[in-house]
């Protein structure tokens, strides 16, 4: 059963954009979500490394370019109303910015604290200073 | 490493949301990601059942709550960036409408088109009519 080409369904918000979410392929863990524009896409299919859209820089970015942490694309998914994607990815040392594999690395305990839940996979002032 | 409440911390968007994936607490798989207000994440902790902001309604509603579908919370994390929260769930039934036990039921294949990649677990027009 094969339909038109993905790209020409996506259902974009009013700015555009369409949420991400990254899966680790190996572990099937969800890393991040983050948000694509229509550019953002195109490079993440062209290049098979998740590239996401940054509001500040009002442009795409290439995940772990600066890092070394990209994200090798082993396939995407679109859900029932075509407006999220789901992409499964082998993580390169860690998605979160802070240092973790996941960013989802803080539990909800049962008093309403949040808990650390996982140890740091790299040093982030290794990589962005600080 | 304990942190204030949760529900404090939350960066919520201008409309007072937060998007919510919920991921198959027995299968890791991603089943769906979908927008929860204040009083949706209160009633998901109070009840143990997902909750989610209907734009259509202005309220929130009990996912499942007509089908049966219902999804029992097992863990909630949120991310780095306290913007996005990560539900684990049982998932009774399917949690898409289309009858797919994920909303993520369609690949992009090499030449992007989309292909189906799972069965139905229930028929849609048995519980929404049609």
């Amino acid at each position: 059963m094969t339909e038109p080409r993905f790209l020409d369904q996506i259902k974009w918000t009013a700015d555009g954009l369409v949420p991400a979410i990254v899966q680790d392929a190996e572990t099937n863990a969800v890393l991040m979500l983050a948000w694509m524009d229509r550019d953002a896409v195109v490079r993440t299919l062209e290049t098979g490394q998740t590239h996401f859209y940054s509001r500040s820089r009002r442009s795409s970015w290439h995940k772990g370019g600066t890092s070394g942490h990209v994200q090798h694309v082993r396939e995407i998914r679109l859900d029932c109303d075509a407006d999220v994607l789901l992409i499964l990815a082998r993580q390169v040392g860690g998605a979160c910015h802070e240092g973790y594999r996941s960013c989802f690395f803080r539990r909800v305990e049962a008093d309403g604290s949040l808990q650390v839940i996982a140890e740091r996979v790299f040093r982030p002032e290794a990589i962005y200073g600080g």
